[in-house]
């Protein structure tokens, strides 16, 4: 799991977008989804691109996917795209809003089009429902 | 639930994208979760535009949410998202395919911006994971 | 006069935009209108395109101009432009409410350009001057 | 009333497009139905765009709302558009002709998005329709 | 042989831009050549995509090729393209006009870059010479 | 003869573009060319648009053709279009500058597809040839 | 019959493209329809752009259409379209390949806006049909 | 100082956006930091952009530098650019609301790119900062 | 004197846009101004943009500057614009028609911002006037 | 004050755009025109994204706003508007040169829409006025 | 080895964009690398981009590449890509100078994705490195 | 010598398109041609933009040149091209593959305008003719 840019401020940042919960609370309840499911869980949350890159060089070999909420980065970073893409690894975009009904510059994911599901809108329910997703695909 | 238009031919058509499932099967595993989730679920299938807004109308009253794999109406329907707002309930937006992974024109829905979720690229799981969101947000 | 998809639940439907009056009080004023100028009027209201294509074909001959509200069909249908030229009477477009303050994708007609004349944005009072400026042209 | 620039020529200018009827016979026809309306009408002609932005300044504490024709300002004037939007009045803009039909930088208004209505298309029987239409609005 | 909305009134219909043949003269020459080539044909004229769309289904297994004139659809269905690719089955694009000649919203068509071939601007003469491309690439 | 604003400033105004005689001196070899040429001239310059339209509105039914330095007016003013083809008379279009080697938005102009001819970048002798183009056209 | 540009590598060029019959080939099936449909036949291919206008210029009085497939040419030169209107005589355009599912740059035609009638997609058979297009027209 | 179109208005025109200052509350401020400064200010507010255009004639001679807030010419007004240049005077661009955070048509300024600096967005403060950085850059 | 291609048709092609008189009349008239003036002439008409690049590339050496109407390749030749400025003579760019008013691939130009001057619309008094502007340039 | 990317390098780095004030002298002083302000300032360069967003993160509790010149960042970084709103104070963004007359790349702000105010141009006085402007709208 | 238009000029052609070396030097330097390498070389320069046609059809099956410097088609020729493609041979595209750094028409290329390789803005050194990435790809 | 993101993985990531060599093999066969050339080279890679910017800071008065394969940066830092531009020293931008021949977002670089030379498309040899091209103009 990759929780990209400013997300370490889940709760406490614009709650009529984002929610109330914070992200201790998410990764609580994805560690509770991932166990119901049989799966192990890394976490990673980060304001660095850079960090991201290094986790996901370093995780390739490891794990056998990704479930990702780049936030920011879903609409400039080709790196994160070209990171996950190098490690070949099937991935789940999951946002907690729906970028779509928000500015025009949030209707562009650099990850959707190689992503191999994605989710958004359920608010934090998206990251289970992306885990889920993953997992039902990974054990295909 | 709604199914639009070329969806009957779903199992035949074009495998290698829509999968092998066929409506059948993917609506009885569509029934078996919402008995999980103590749901009822009414389906429609068809290739009339029209018929759809007139189902729309007609159950606008007697259910909670709609789950609605628009297909090819997705792009090109103002019509479609007009009927669903008109009705004022929660629906959510589905997809087998990625369609941001194919042809520009698929690129833009009419409805996402609308939508309370968004699910695709799972293949007939996009269904089921569209199914748990919805009713995760009506009795959230 | 034809009124297109979704108008058969207005005064229902989105009040705000849309106004409180129903479909039938606002026929009523129309045909006290249409009678206070000596016309005579013949309605449809349908949420299927074809229908709207077969009446054309159908009053062509019989009708000496039309009065149409495509509601969704103003940005999508190509069809109901040319349906229109073939019969080759004039028409007047209206709409209740001001499409230009809308989304930018109810910013465009396909009828506006073709139209004799267009009315939009007083609520039902639209379509009270849109057949008042169609039988001026025709008495003309 | 407001009449933007080029207007005094109504009547001689390219009949084709803009008809035959000259400003004072609009104007005349425009007070008839003002009367019939229990309306009273103050207008105004003029080339210069300060002018006109005067004329809102005086006229904004004055007057019920304004019926602007405001020709070739309609695609080039952000002023009149804030002028208008500074007196804070409802205002229904018309055109002779149907700009719609026309070149393609006539497509577009910085007006009609704030305006309460718009008519355009019937000639000189635009103005009434609108007068009728603001007049409408204003006993509402 | 799909003949799409508004074809109906061939013959009556501008005809300095769809010519002066009605809808039966063009099917009786269509016959005339399929025997020439010793092929067989079904015709089917309607204003009613949904219709289309079923016959298309329907008709999938039974004929080995499609030459569909689709008017007006040609620019706005996405859902035609989807069937006449979901029944695998090769078609070919005719018109009677040259869209290229024509307003830009009939520049684009939704079927041409899946169809085996395209032919236009030759008048009536366009079906006879797209049924002979047709015949020609089934028994090449 | 229209000079159109800032045009007062010739000779001081930026130099290394607009050439270094002023305003005065450029009327003086007009005055030159049209008594060779037999011709009479009248000569306006104003920062005003209004006062144009005033002047074109006044002067329309006097002269034969009009020759138009627009300046800025040029890429913004749709109602000099408007006025200049409302009275019907031949103009021609002339820059001092060559506004295709100058900033993006000086390559349009409202004028120049309703123009008899155009004549640019020649710095002040622009004017006598465009002169000399507008009296061969109107003796032609 | 004008060839424009590469098509002298006929059968050797990319043939999953361009098929596999030689420029002789298509030649001598040209040269059998136009003997069973009474018509003479003239053929040129050239590399060179200057060639086909110096031609065109030379033929224009002396043949009553021409049938030309512009290979590259179609999408960049403006030469040929005006040489063509130039002489005043109906042509129809045909491709080997389906130009709208190929690259972007290749969906745009000079001609095709002017062409009598258009033909792709169908192979070599593409200019038999042009041919009989051509011939149903001059006779029609 | 130059002020534009509308600003007479200021203090009564939607406050939500422009604030609660009248134009002479504001002039004031400035007359009291130009007297900090040691400076000497002339103001201009008007509705007419060819005033303008005549003042900056005008006072080019007499003065080091401009503040201008240039209100709706800012996005229409060619002239007003090319006269600030004419004069060649350094000036500073001013906006009381932020006009980047309003409609898209706002975005784009004739000026900025020639100014001095820009300020905006600080309600009348804007003009008092600007005032400081004109003037430090003439003392600079 | 350079004349692009197709121009050896003037006087029989499209006479309502290009004139009635032939190469031949120009090319005579052109050297009576010519004599007038003082000035040698050169004259080349070709169909072959690599005739024009040679003859450029031969006479850059010779001649004091070039007067160029380059038809057709206007819009589609970078090789002409490059070959002029590589022998670094100033060239006045001439149309026969306007070509503002015609289709929109004909409005640029890859020769207008770095010709000394243009002259269009004036029919064959194009050629003359740009020939008065490039000697009046050349005597300077 | 959060200084962007690169902006260690000030004085030395092309000095005819950004002047030749090092970082320390513009630090220096902003520390004095806060200290005449009563105001106290945290200061940050650094050249990492992700630091200024840790930096805002940590920051958003302890001060009352931010003075940002956020160099390359302002037109790629969304992460940085992201962490300026989840803090939710207002800051003010400054540049030392004028974007606007730079390359097209940097037009648009990722920023300037959601800024309290924008300084730009004034060299190295654009921090002071920026800090100005936002201490008058903290006491406001 | 291709040399495209105006490049028979080098040396002489503005020498501050494409260096001093004429193209006799650029082509014994050329001779010299192939030596080295042990390569043949056979080198052509021409105006005429029929002639580049002509001589690729020729050369296709006698050489294992080419080099290409396509000058000004670069940016017009899709003929030139279309003969590359037909000869099926890896071809290296080089300039000398920058054309991304040049006017926005010099940065599309017909040729570069296809090309294997792509060398500029090194002046002459591009056309050497070009020739050993041409030679490495081929005895690779 | 800079490499970005994610080329650490290089031999293992998307073979296909970034070939099997891995960095430490470039990066030795680097070496060998520095040496042969008489040149120093000092080598960094890294994940995190800012890691560059340090380097380009710190490095900036010690070297001559740089070698550049900015990777994803390519298309999204203004930053790097910013970094670059602030130390002046000559750069050549080099990628292993064809960013043409990839998706359009590969289709802009930041840094292709300002740098000296441009090298693709060769696999890991891009290198090692960038440090040629590199060399050739420092002893040039």
């Amino acid at each position: 799991m990759i929780h990209g840019p400013n997300l370490g401020l889940l709760g406490r940042r614009e709650p009529e977008t984002y929610g109330r919960r914070s992200l201790e609370e998410i990764n609580a309840a994805l560690e509770e989804v991932a166990a119901e499911l049989g799966a192990e869980l890394e976490i990673l949350q980060t304001n660095h691109e850079g960090e991201i890159l290094d986790w996901i060089e370093t995780m390739g070999n490891r794990v056998d996917g990704f479930l990702v909420n780049p936030a920011a980065l879903t609409h400039t970073s080709v790196a994160l795209r070209d990171g996950l893409l190098a490690v070949d690894r099937p991935f789940v975009e999951v946002h907690l809003s729906n970028p779509k009904a928000r500015e025009p510059f949030r209707h562009h994911s650099y990850l959707a089009d190689v992503a191999h599901g994605v989710v958004f809108g359920f608010g934090s329910e998206s990251y289970l429902l992306g885990l889920r997703g993953l997992c039902a695909h990974l054990h295909g």
